[in-house]
């Protein structure tokens, strides 16, 4: 345990808490945000949390945006909940999990959630926001059945408390069908068992965006049930000779895909449930119950997740802000960072594979959860920098994934032993090319990395690769969103040739450097922008650079994916005419307006996720403000992170501009504050920007601490004057990771006015 | 091996393959006998086996007579073959399994089965009745596709061979949505994975009479595949994101309720297939694989699986029948004694348990499919005196399920990891029972099955039992059946009560003694007849003791169940009013003339099954010809049983008078082919009768050897004369397990007219 106290400037000392005190998980709960303001720990397998509304649709899967919105289960303008399940995934834009409801209640059985609208006439309660919401704990007060719930979490295992205020006795529904974009069909089977009165078992199986996932449970009640009700609501589950017992009631066995229970407790105040869960099964559910949380104890395990988000964020050894707000956004942005990702595996390292069979991390920590079209950005390379260990084991999971993939591919958004194939490109080539680079201590034997990389990015079946390996380009006629996926996969075959290169793989990099500028083979000279072409080597005719759909271009449009050269900002400011004519399209996509009509077809983000056509709630984007430090005018990359981090992160349940996304917009506002950002990861170079912070003193893995110090910093001076390192100038606007790592003081001078000799001269890449 | 030689009377010598050259399993296939030709070890976990029909029907999974009549799958008057698949019910009443089902084919694919009718409109295939069916060796020639197939298995693989006479090329459809009892949503779930051009993994999930039963497996194919289909023809399955790519053609993973494979092999003009199967895991089936089938060579399994018959049936070290017939009958049967109950684990000893959880079986084999209203009468006996090991190890795998049970019940009718609840009573303690007084050498801490036992006869909201326990008797208004559920019941406790007195737990002896009175509590002087009684002690009005439907009893009426006191045939004699109006009453069952209409009401058993009111077909009457072994007239049991032998076991294909119910009805035979019989298994005393067999040597577990000796035995001489054991008179006509085992000669002199004086007592019970 290393906390230091330090003088914090504006309302109390960095206390031993460090930033736990600032968080806020109420940020991104409303809207586009999609973040969940229940109980999880660090990296935790348990997420519990309150759900606002289910939307089951029909079979035929269709996307819906009512079934968008509950991405998180939660959404803070909801004056009602559901009940509390144990699996949520933080700020993505799809949706699945929400597993295990348990619900308190009084009075008679509801079996099902009821409405919005008619609370009453579910098992739902109205709530009002007298929520208590912290990392590793949320409180809240149902309203109707006068129950005040209080959740906290250990690594494996969910815990909840119960007090009921009225003298009816308690009751609760465990809702095993109840799931996040739970459409008709998509509870696969379930099975519960009594094992004892207070002892439940069980496993639940889905179809869905995890295709084929299940999830084994044991919960552990503190008093005994007085009797229990199980029902299976699904019509055609076979009975059989089943149907010769009463096995509604107190029948100590249920199995079917409609199973729902109502556990009774007469005379009882209080309840307290440890849900332990387990993707291997039965069993490990129990050996996490009984080796995470073994006894009853509320108290002891929210005061050891607050431990646990403490010591996770003594990485900030000191901090200072220069408004309130930002150390609420600051604080938050951190937390929301360290739960994208998520540990799966039992405590005896026992974890399902994407094979679906049973494999033992052995010397690692399995993870899931990789939303890597998101995360490769600034949240992979975030985690590679203050938690190497942990994104080293994230590496390690995603090469395992590979070894069980029967597709021979690294995952490309992965959750919960299925690969759900959303998004676009193969970007875990570029986290593991990022850690290979920026040489993370904990790789193990790396070639490996390389090996699966060159087999994923060799896979014709997927997405247009095979027309892309033959013809140097995606053709539209072949495969949609056909430049977005040219780009990406010309800046994830750099990565492979930067790894190749670190590993000495000579003709590997050769190769991958030249898929690296395929990017060129979709630009339009004649519009100035990318533009999709088809198998017959012409553009396609209609083309509206505004446009975000079906022209070949995904979430996102030809004015911003144009941008996405990240490994090869020379070639591309070259291939758009030169520095001058560069720098003009740039500061238009920051300063045009846009026609109200591109708002409403765009699904994933708000006007505010907007500034001019720079869209800052989708991620192609968020290494474009970035691009200046690549021209002459490097102030304007301050500039605008400044104003991005001003409008875009606000201390308010709405406060995100767009999905959080496992964390990549939280990653991007905490490199942008603290002055420095990953350009294109799979470099060691980040971009130098103006800080949002005052101050920072941040320890690293290595034990290298950096003081990152401002001097003259406010809301108007916005701009860099002089950059020092160790007393050292930066004559450019970048600094490496291993210059980071070393530690020492990195000083920035800020003033109210560009200072167009601050970088003497712009390197290039 | 032991195998030795020696003369056989009427063909040949019996030789080293023992009975094995005399099985012929396709008796029993036709009609009600419900077993299945295909190919199979003794106790072997797979059952390879043609399905001849499929009956698909709708969601309630209502009852259905097609569906009991392909109990088995294959139906020997069929004239198509859909295919070959892997798990088999030999000879039950109530059908499941029929999993992973492959067919070749020629030509353009079809996907469904098609229609005997329109077998060209499927993937079936019109077969003329050449094949071979041997003990662990099946082969058909398809005429359709032109392809001879021939199987034969391991313990755990299925080895299927496939020649193509065709010049078209080879497919073959893998179907993992066949099966038997095939209702609407009876599949859960399947999964595939193409691991490489040589390799397939997944399994298969299905809900039915096993609720919760999934089949893991491993198939390997002896030449790699040139391309492969994989199609999900179950609509409601969430496609999400695979709906990018084409997942059907050469696409390595599959998943859905509807899978269904083609696997193409151009230019093979011969394919062979390994599949392996496992209850735990896929890791399992490849376990079992890669240990019991590493490589390529059906002729070397097939000689394998001949051998291990030849070793099972090396208990008959020699034999001779009075007519060829009954070599065949006898050595079917004692065939199908081998195959009712199937080892049910991995070569680790990992299996899936009752309560879904992976256990290892410590020092035990791990069997499942256990019948046991049909077995605990004459097969688990059988086994007792014949396997004592595998009975044992089938013991230890009740006693196993009991541990799991969450309901605190040894198994009522159990198979795959689950409880089907089929039929009444609680009859594994009469099979715990036997074998514990019949001291077999291999039961472990036999007082744990006395406790299992203890709580299995105390569940109340077991089928009536709660109201038998307070009131003695089940009240027909509470739960049908009642009669033969007290009957039963009062049998089982009885079982208990020798158990415990064995085991010295003298209380629980003297509990289970005073249960085991209860059948009195429905007997009804006044018509002479076992009758339904209701809770406020009265007899139910309406009662014709002809009916077996509705009126107190199942399987049976109350003719056939009034004999039903096994275990106390004095008191019985006494009830029905002495030992003269007793034999007149037994006389009458086996010669009174039924009407018409009480086989249409009757769904078990064909005319056939019938003698006089004896139903041979049904269960519950198995030891009632061996009733007047406890009167003064013996030789009435011996006339019985030779005429049951003549009239209910036919060497043809419907040669069984009811189902065989997993080795019951065969069991029943070899008993009274070899001349004596388990009349109360629990008692460690078997009736006498007249063999059927010339002469048979039979070499017991612990070593000795029995002689089975007759003289003058003919088809007239069918009355036992005097019957000498070792020299020594047996002057009643019992004997007792421990002489058996004993060996020695075992001397039955027999003559054409029933030798009043042949016994010169009677012993009581």
């Amino acid at each position: 345990m290393r906390f230091y106290f330090w003088i914090f400037c504006f309302v109390s000392a960095y206390g031993q808490s460090g930033l736990t005190e600032w968080v806020r998980p109420l940020i991104g709960t409303q809207d586009a945000g999609h973040t969940f303001p229940g109980a999880t720990v660090p990296f935790g397998a348990i997420q519990l949390s309150p759900d606002t509304d289910t939307i089951p649709f029909s079979v035929n899967g269709s996307y819906q945006p009512n079934v968008y919105r509950y991405c998180a289960g939660y959404q803070y303008a909801d004056s009602t909940i559901v009940g509390f399940s144990h699996t949520h995934f933080s700020g993505t834009g799809h949706s699945d999990l929400g597993d295990i409801l348990l619900m308190p209640n009084i009075g008679a059985i509801q079996w099902n959630p009821g409405t919005a609208a008619q609370p009453q006439k579910g098992y739902r309660s109205v709530y009002h926001h007298n929520e208590v919401v912290q990392p590793g704990y949320y409180a809240v007060y149902l309203d109707e059945p006068k129950v005040q719930a209080e959740l906290t979490t250990t690594q494996r295992v969910g815990i909840h408390k119960y007090r009921f205020d009225s003298q009816e006795p308690a009751h609760f529904i465990l809702d095993l069908t109840h799931g996040i974009y739970n459409y008709e069909g998509k509870n696969v089977w379930c099975y519960l068992r009594v094992e004892n009165d207070t002892l439940l078992t069980g496993y639940k199986q889905t179809n869905g965006w995890g295709r084929t996932r299940t999830v084994y449970f044991a919960i552990a009640l503190s008093v005994p049930l007085s009797s229990y009700q199980i029902k299976d609501f699904k019509p055609s589950t076979y009975k059989g000779f089943w149907r010769k017992f009463d096995t509604e009631n107190n029948f100590p066995e249920g199995a079917g895909a409609g199973l729902k229970a109502a556990l009774f407790f007469e005379n009882q105040k209080e309840v307290e449930f440890r849900v332990a869960l387990s993707g291997v099964s039965i069993d490990g559910a129990l050996l996490n119950l009984q080796t995470e949380a073994p006894v009853v104890g509320f108290e002891q395990y929210k005061h050891a997740a607050q431990l646990q988000w403490q010591r996770a964020f003594s990485v900030v050894k000191d901090i200072e802000f220069l408004r309130l707000n930002d150390a609420y956004n600051f604080s938050t942005a951190w937390y929301h960072t360290l739960i994208g990702s998520t540990i799966y595996m039992d405590v005896d390292g026992r974890y399902r594979g994407l094979d679906q069979r049973i494999h033992i991390a052995e010397g690692f920590t399995n993870y899931t959860t990789f939303s890597l079209w998101d995360t490769y950005r600034a949240e992979q390379p975030f985690l590679n920098l203050f938690y190497p260990k942990e994104n080293a084991d994230m590496i390690e999971s995603m090469q395992q994934h590979f070894m069980q993939s029967t597709q021979h591919m690294l995952p490309i958004w992965s959750h919960y032993a299925n690969e759900n194939w959303c998004m676009i490109g193969y970007h875990a080539v570029s986290v593991m090319a990022d850690a290979v680079v920026k040489e993370n201590p904990y790789l193990k034997d790396p070639s490996r990395f390389l090996r699966a990389a060159n087999s994923t990015a060799n896979q014709r079946f997927y997405e247009g690769l095979g027309a892309y390996i033959d013809l140097g380009y995606v053709p539209e006629d072949q495969s949609g969103s056909s430049v977005s996926k040219t780009l990406e996969y010309a800046y994830d075959d750099w990565c492979i040739a930067q790894m190749a290169s670190h590993l000495k793989a000579d003709s590997l990099a050769l190769e991958y450097q030249k898929r690296a500028k395929n990017y060129r083979n979709v630009f339009d000279a004649s519009s100035g922008f990318m533009r999709p072409k088809l198998t017959n080597g012409t553009f396609k005719n209609a083309f509206d650079p505004l446009d975000t759909h079906g022209q070949g271009f995904i979430e996102g449009n030809a004015w911003n994916y144009s941008f996405y050269v990240p490994h090869d900002p020379k070639g591309l400011i070259e291939l758009m005419g030169g520095e001058a004519k560069f720098i003009a399209h740039l500061d238009s996509l920051f300063e045009m307006q846009l026609p109200d009509a591109y708002f409403a077809q765009t699904e994933d983000i708000m006007r505010e996720g907007i500034i001019g056509n720079y869209v800052h709630g989708n991620e192609p984007s968020h290494h474009i403000p970035f691009f200046y430090n690549f021209t002459a005018q490097p102030w304007k990359t301050q500039s605008s992170t400044r104003m991005i981090l001003d409008k875009q992160y606000k201390l308010e349940s709405a406060g995100m501009g767009g999905n959080d996304d496992c964390g990549q917009m939280s990653a991007w506002y905490l490199f942008a504050a603290l002055g420095f950002y990953p350009f294109a990861p799979g470099s060691s170079q980040y971009c130098l920007t103006a800080p949002l912070v005052k101050s920072a003193i941040l320890e690293f893995d290595n034990g290298q601490v950096l003081r990152i110090q401002t001097v003259n910093n406010s809301d108007k001076n916005i701009y860099i004057q002089q950059v020092t390192l160790n007393g050292r100038l930066l004559n450019q606007p970048f600094i490496t990771h291993r210059e980071l790592l070393e530690g020492g003081e990195l000083l920035f001078k800020m003033g109210p006015k560009p200072a167009k000799k601050a970088f003497v001269s712009v390197k290039q890449f």
